[in-house]
Order: C-alpha cells, then sequence, then structure tokens
C-alpha cells in the first residue's frame, strides 16, 4: 500500500522521523528516567515501540488508557496521572495482576481508589498549575490519610503544565527548578521512591523529577516544534486538494474534525492556512485539484484523539508500512 | 441507567429538548424543505428521529456520512455537500440502489464523479465564503460539462457559510439575501429542481434556496445559541469534578479530547471557564469534589465527533432512556 492509495484525511506518521525520536530519547533518558505518557499518540502499536527501547513504565491520563495498555501486555508499571471518583475499573485491573498506581490529591480520591480496589497511589500536588494537585504543605497528611486506608504510597506527582511549553528556554529552566522546589518539599513529606513530573518541553532541563512523563516528543507538534528540542516533526494529516479558486486559494478535505484547534490552525510548510472549517482547510497559495499536502498539526493530542487509526511510512518513497489503531481513545 | 452511572466525561442528549427542536424544525420547513445535515450529530439514531418527523433526504460532509446513512436504511436521497477526487465508494452505493448526489466544481470533480460511478450530481458554488464552489458564471459550463460525460445535473448547492453565524440579525439578512441572488444566477444557467443552501443560522430566512441543510438545530451549540434562534440547548458534556482547589477553582474530567475548541471555551451555567486541558477543565467558583456538571460545547459538530456514543436522557429526572452510537465518525 502507499500513501497515495490513503483515503484522506489520514494520520501518517514518518517512520524514520519516530525511529529519531525514540532513540534520541532513549540516549537521553534511558529505562526508568522515562515514563512515556500515551496520552499523546493513543496507540499500543507506538506504546510498544517504547517498550522495545527500554520503557517498562507508561503514563496514562484516562481509565481507558490503562485497560487498553494491560490489554496489550503493557501492563507491567502503569501511573495514571490524574484523579478519578470511580476506581473499580482500576481495581479490576490490579485483581488481573496488573500494576497500576493512581494519583490522588483530596480524601475524597483516597476514599476512591481504596474503595476502588486501587492498592498504589502517588500524591498529586499543585506546583503552580491551576490543575489538579493538593497544596504542597498538605501532600505529607494526605499521605498518611492514604496509608491509614492501606494504600501503599509510591511518591509524589508535581506537573509542571505552565512550564512546559514557554519557548524562552531560560524562563523555562527558572519556572522548572521554582516548581520542582515545591514538589521536593512535597516529597519530603511523603518519602517513596517516585517523584514524577515533566514533558516534553523539560525533558532535559527537570533533572530533579525520578521520572519524566513526556509523551509529544516521540510524534511532535508545531507548538513544540518552536522550542528546539532534538525531536523532528514526525506525524501529519495528510489530505487532498479538493478545490482551487482562481480569486487565490485552495481547499483541503481536512479540517476541525481532523485537527485538535485550541493551539490554532495546522501548518502547511510554504503555505499560509487561512481557516478550517468542519471538514476543509482553506490556504494559499494555489494547489492543483488533486494534489496531496501535509499537514502539521498544532497540538498532537487532540489530533490524535479524532482518528481511528495512523500510518507508519516512510514519506521519502511513498510506502505505507504498518496501520496502527488508534486504539486507546475514549474513557 | 441513570444519568449517575455514566463513565464521565459522557455526551448528553435532553430528550425533551431534542424533541422541542425536532418539532419545531418540522414545523418552520416541513418534509422537503429541509435536507438535515447529518455533520452536526455523525448518528444514524438520530437521523431516524428526523426521518420520523417527516425528512427523506440527508446532507452529508463526508464519504463515511454516506455509506453510514445507507446502510441504516436512510439512503433515499443522500447529498454528500462535498467535492471528492475518488467516487468509488459514492459509485458502490449508488450501484446498491441508493440516491446519492455529489457536489462538483471543477472539471476535476466532474470527473471524478463520472469515473466513480456517481450519477447525478449538483454545482456547487461560491457565494462568498472562501471554499469550495466554482464562481456563479462559470456553473452553466461546467453543467454542461456534467451532462456531457452523462451526469444528471440536478441543480446548485451555494453555501452561505459566511453569514450563518452573524450575530447581527438584519446583516445577517441582508447578506444572505446577496449570496442567494449570486446562487440563483447561477440556477438560472444550470437548471434543475435544487438550489440547496443554508445552515441553522438561516434557516428562517434564507427563502431563496429550495431546500436548506441545516444541522445543529437538532443539538445546538453556544454559538449559535446567541443567535436568538427558538431551538433550545439540547446536548452536554456530563462531567466529574475530580479536584477542588481552596484558591478559588474546581476541575473536570472533561478537556480537549471531549470538546471541538475552535469557538473557543465550552460553557458551564453560571460558572467561568478558565481553561481546558486535554482531560481537564479548570472553573469557577468551586464546586464539591464528586459534583457532577453539564458542561455546554462551543462548536456542537467537532465536539461530537470526539465521542463514540451520546445518552438520550431525561435531564430532569436523571433517567438515561437510549444509547445512541455516534456511527458516521471518521473518514
Amino acid at each position: 500500500m502507499r500513501l497515495d492509495d490513503l483515503v484522506t484525511p489520514a494520520l501518517v506518521v514518518d517512520a524514520p522521523a519516530l525511529e529519531h525520536n525514540l532513540t534520541t530519547m532513549a540516549a537521553a533518558l534511558p529505562g526508568e528516567r522515562l515514563r512515556p505518557h500515551v496520552k499523546a499518540h493513543k496507540c499500543t502499536a507506538l506504546a510498544d515501540r517504547q517498550a522495545a527501547v527500554g520503557y517498562g513504565g507508561f503514563t496514562c491520563a484516562t481509565v481507558r488508557e490503562c485497560e487498553g495498555l494491560a490489554a496489550a501486555g503493557l501492563g507491567d508499571d502503569l501511573l495514571l496521572a490524574n484523579e478519578v471518583l470511580d476506581a473499580r475499573r482500576l481495581g479490576a485491573l490490579v485483581a488481573a495482576g496488573h500494576r497500576v498506581t493512581l494519583c490522588v490529591d483530596s480524601p475524597e480520591t483516597v476514599e476512591a481508589a481504596a474503595a476502588g480496589g486501587v492498592r498504589e497511589v502517588v500524591i498529586d500536588v499543585n506546583v503552580g498549575l491551576p490543575r489538579c494537585g493538593c497544596p504542597p504543605g498538605e501532600a505529607g497528611a494526605l499521605a498518611e490519610l492514604a496509608a491509614s486506608r492501606g494504600l501503599e504510597v509510591r511518591g509524589v506527582q508535581g506537573y509542571e503544565g505552565h512550564v512546559v511549553g514557554l519557548e524562552d528556554a531560560d524562563e523555562r529552566t527558572a519556572k522548572c527548578r521554582e516548581s520542582m522546589e515545591m514538589l521536593r518539599q512535597a516529597h519530603k513529606a511523603v518519602g517513596g521512591e517516585l517523584m514524577t513530573a515533566g514533558g516534553t518541553g523539560t525533558y532535559a532541563i527537570n533533572t530533579w523529577a525520578s521520572e519524566i512523563q513526556a509523551g509529544t516528543y516521540v510524534l511532535m507538534d508545531s507548538a513544540y516544534g518552536r522550542l528546539n528540542l532534538p525531536f523532528r516533526q514526525a506525524v501529519y494529516v495528510l489530505a487532498t486538494v479538493i478545490s482551487t479558486s482562481a480569486a487565490g486559494w485552495s481547499v483541503l478535505d481536512a479540517g476541525l474534525k481532523a485537527f485538535g484547534m485550541d493551539h490554532g490552525n495546522p501548518a502547511i510548510d510554504g503555505s499560509s492556512v487561512w481557516f478550517c472549517s468542519d471538514e476543509h482547510l482553506t490556504f494559499s497559495p494555489t494547489r492543483p485539484v488533486g494534489d496531496r499536502v501535509l499537514v502539521t498539526p498544532a497540538h498532537l493530542d487532540p489530533t490524535v484523539a479524532y482518528h481511528e487509526r495512523m500510518y507508519l511510512a516512510d514519506l521519502a518513497s511513498g510506502e505505507v508500512l504498518e496501520i496502527w489503531p488508534v486504539d486507546l481513545r475514549g474513557w
């Protein structure tokens, strides 16, 4: 099968770029130094590739992601980096022999973990992003509460999500240090082997965390592409020019249902993207009707979540190598 | 089953509001005056409800939507309101006895229609939105080309997509008239029974089109909610409060993978939405952990496309009535 045979829009992954990203990260953060976050790609076949370069633990954002990895034989050490109020499906995974560690940040989520049959937790700590996590000063008491409910506390999590995307590298480093200082204080009070944090934007500078939760690095997007990281753009939406106007624009058959839009428009090399509609993207300069165009997503995670499958291909030769279901979608 | 039993995030449809929207539109534009656009809901069960109030024809944005409607027994008169370069799957539907009409706006798309086995087309005309459609003055020649290739030309399409969302009603009416004047000129040159156009924002004022392609009216979103239309908000994402901070915010378990974001943040009645992350929404004022919250999407179509199913429910009683697969996703 060749790229020209694919129904468009199609999510395509460039095999050499993927390989570069896998090996680059494996050299920088080998083994237990990285816990790849699967929310970025939602694909067990790609997680298999990450396991093949030495990773035994994975980070998940949803219960479904945990279930899918476990079903794919990748359930040796799963961290659900999120709070849940109903942990019964996670408890079922634990009962089936998988290792699942859950984040807790409140008495209610501790209770949910215990009631659902989860045995191991980390204390989620707020390190500056207004989202989940308890204040650093409350982490110790929460760990005690968890222990009193029979839960083993493996350590702390503190995601510096307000830092990972900062384009100024010095600012990114300084703010990462601030966040990790907060997490270290919490870790002192909590104990445990895990101090889990970080993302693609801080994988190289967050030297305080025991492990980094990067996910985007493996496929990349235009937002992280601005940070001068050593990873290559490996994923695109392949689209077809379905209309061209003499007034100066062309239209692709990929739109709001093919791209996550929270980071703005996707990008086309050498072109200006005007706007997206549900199933269209208008751009200039014009291209002939029937041309196929590679479009770079602005934000990887919500883009992948729109697609049923991704096509591993050699973009240079046009050959499709493998078809990978995006099998971790939904909740 | 009750709403409290659902895994969140969950797309829920309020049955009384849906019924109101179905009957309100059926009274305003009965039978052949409306060709409901299924791209808004991507759900054959919901299309069945539209058929039950008198609609025999449907508008689609993708080949997959045509295939799904045909498989569900709703293939009596499908219009693919879009251009395609490979019409073979549509030709297969035609060969199987379904009626499929395809838009064409160029010699290439005429050729694709003929080569793929489609027998009926409409000439897609640009009426002001920089997207698909030939110039009005070229519609006649394109219709002749199509006829010369053995295609029956059923009329013209001209979508006033730059008009449907205008919040000023007078401006919306004036610009709709301008667009439809362009479409009438094209129709004069092309002939045929169809002059298909319009959307939820112009369903009542576009009196020139022979049929209106509205889709959002049946479920609605906050963008169209600002236009003082007689339709009620019928769809929400049900989410759970998973974290609450004493610093003044709460966090839901629904984010960028549950909401189309091109129209901005979704809305919570009486609350301020701060921002969305992949699986989170931060808002204020705070709500207790474990509370369930209904969130109104800003843009319906790309929101529905993230969900595997929608739950028809009576929100007042909390009872779930039916589970409808969102079975027209993908391409």
